[in-house]
């Protein structure tokens, strides 16, 4: 490792003019071999310029979605064992005992809380309090993880299905989700949460034979977890369907709550970077962003100063790199040049 | 405004040596008139050096704290005003009819839905319908704005009170805190759930009547919003008790969970941020680091370069501050000094 390093900085650094600065230079990622475990990257595709491929976040939530759905079947398989072994302990009505076991775990863990059937002894009561507070945690696992990836994938479909008529291809269609991201994810859970209340909706007033009020009012009330109970899934096909109805629709609502959120934050935070962008440099400006104090403001310095104006990196950020730039300032001239790391690399051996 | 820029152009710049680069000098902040309304500050008393007070996260949430609460008086006031109306419309065990009115709009908006009162008429079911979707919407507005702000309130008291011993200062204090915020927001939200769940249990027990496991089961399907309904709030004077208890209860068990969620993506953070700052510069990282390609890595060039690789900017970031960068830069030095700012400014007169 230290002769790896050594070589590397007797190579002759690229030193061209300024106008070839954007040119398309491919700049190589090295990254140690000392890098933490978990943070190191899962897939092999990336190729990001220098960031470490640790936070590809593709990579990042293939390998979460995997995880996350292996926690769903354990935490069902161990919820349905533990209800069916405990089946006389809970009373309500009662279909078959695997599927009531299934229904009843489905509907703690998204904490829709019917009533239809309730547990009737300390054994299964307090078994019910500790799989609500897992099931909590696995939803909002689900919901920081997974839910927003299946649902990216689907904002492609989406905006083709938008232009179908304009024939637009495949470039265009990822310039327009990226430039959109939000809004279309927005759009993606809306459609879905609409598919399945209607959906949610005739099936209730078919099999469970609801009107339609009724019907709407056991979707609304199942969706949101509210779960009064006086309206509930009573049927054997009704509640193989609960299991994963109830499942998807409350998570839907839960990712479209989230993504109002993220809409509104995105659109307050636009608002602030075009504001930062376009109001006038003043003299008073280019002396506080002029780090080095040289009095011209770089590319680089321009870049931290309205970065962090857009409150996108905060002063704590800067000072802590700036700590671990003076020490590899080792000759004080204000900047590292490859006789710092040589000085560096002296001074180890 | 035009004349304001043109004198303060013609200011002579500061021009001092590098050994002063970290002298305390207070570099002033000028925000434009234009800024626009709903970022304009609100705090007359923060002073951060650059960064304009519309980022000011306490004046902000403060501001936010108002009209969530104002909200919130506002959701019980109607909720309660139409469920009152409708209170022929809904059936169940009854105690006072404006009581049971303010009881069944918590219930609902907290999505806990006992059950033990139930709309049973058309209007009172959509009513219902339309009061969750809100108050869900009004719970996500109190967790992402204000629970935060009350929680943070409280941190001082918990590292005083552990310190209580040691008799640390108030300036000891600030600078604990400040180093693990997310750690004693999330220790305070523990230490207020368990308050909450005994002071619950507790009171089921003797006002409710309830023997001990289930008024513990009873304040868990509450905390959760889960809600079976077979154990709930049926004397009037639990009904009073309910509607202030269910509203701090459910809203701290969310908050406690997010930051749970939070203490750990700070926790995997901390180990990049770590990670980043700690591995050996090569001169592969020089180059890539070196932004205007003059063989040095400037202390902003390094800044850039490490908060990048710390994932807390983006290339899309760097390319939109740089077009406004090449834009500024007229006489196309690589760098802008104060004779771009006078050529911006006669180009325009």
């Amino acid at each position: 490792m230290a002769i790896d390093d050594e070589n590397a900085a007797k190579q002759p650094l690229l030193t061209s003019s300024l106008d070839q600065k954007r040119s398309s230079k491919r700049r190589r990622l090295r990254r140690s071999r000392s890098m933490p475990v978990d943070l190191t990257p899962l897939d092999k595709t990336t190729n990001n310029e220098f960031i470490p491929r640790a936070l590809s976040p593709f990579a990042k939530v293939r390998y979460n979605l995997k995880r996350v759905g292996l926690f769903l079947i354990v935490y069902l398989g161990v919820g349905t064992l533990c209800f069916y072994l405990v089946k006389d302990h809970i009373r309500g009505e009662k279909t078959n005992g695997v599927l009531d076991a299934v229904y009843f775990c489905v509907v703690t863990m998204t904490t829709v809380g019917y009533g239809d059937l309730v547990p009737d002894s300390i054994a299964s009561k307090l078994l019910a309090c500790a799989f609500v507070f897992t099931g909590m945690a696995l939803i909002g696992l689900i919901l920081s993880n997974s839910a927003d990836y299946l649902v990216e994938k689907q904002e492609f479909l989406l905006v083709k299905a938008l232009h179908i008529r304009q024939k637009i291809g495949t470039t265009e269609i990822v310039k327009e989700v990226e430039a959109n991201k939000v809004k279309y994810k927005f759009l993606v859970t809306l459609i879905l949460l609409v598919v399945l209340i209607l959906v949610g909706t005739v099936f209730l007033s078919r099999v469970e034979d609801l009107d339609i009020i009724d019907a709407f009012y056991c979707v609304c009330s199942t969706i949101t977890t509210l779960g009064y109970g006086d309206k509930s899934f009573s049927t054997r096909i009704g509640r193989v369907f609960a299991i994963f109805w109830i499942l998807t629709s409350t998570i839907c609502l839960a990712q479209f709550f989230l993504y109002l959120a993220e809409l509104s934050t995105e659109s307050r935070q636009q608002a602030l970077v075009k504001w930062v962008l376009t109001r006038k440099m003043t003299s008073v400006d280019l002396e506080a962003a002029d780090l080095d104090e040289n009095g011209t403001v770089s590319a680089a310095e321009f870049i931290v100063f309205k970065l962090k104006e857009m409150g996108k990196i905060s002063q704590e950020d800067i000072e802590l790199v700036m700590e671990e730039f003076e020490e590899l300032d080792i000759d004080q001239s204000g900047t590292i040049s490859a006789s710092d790391l040589m000085l560096a690399q002296s001074s180890l051996t």
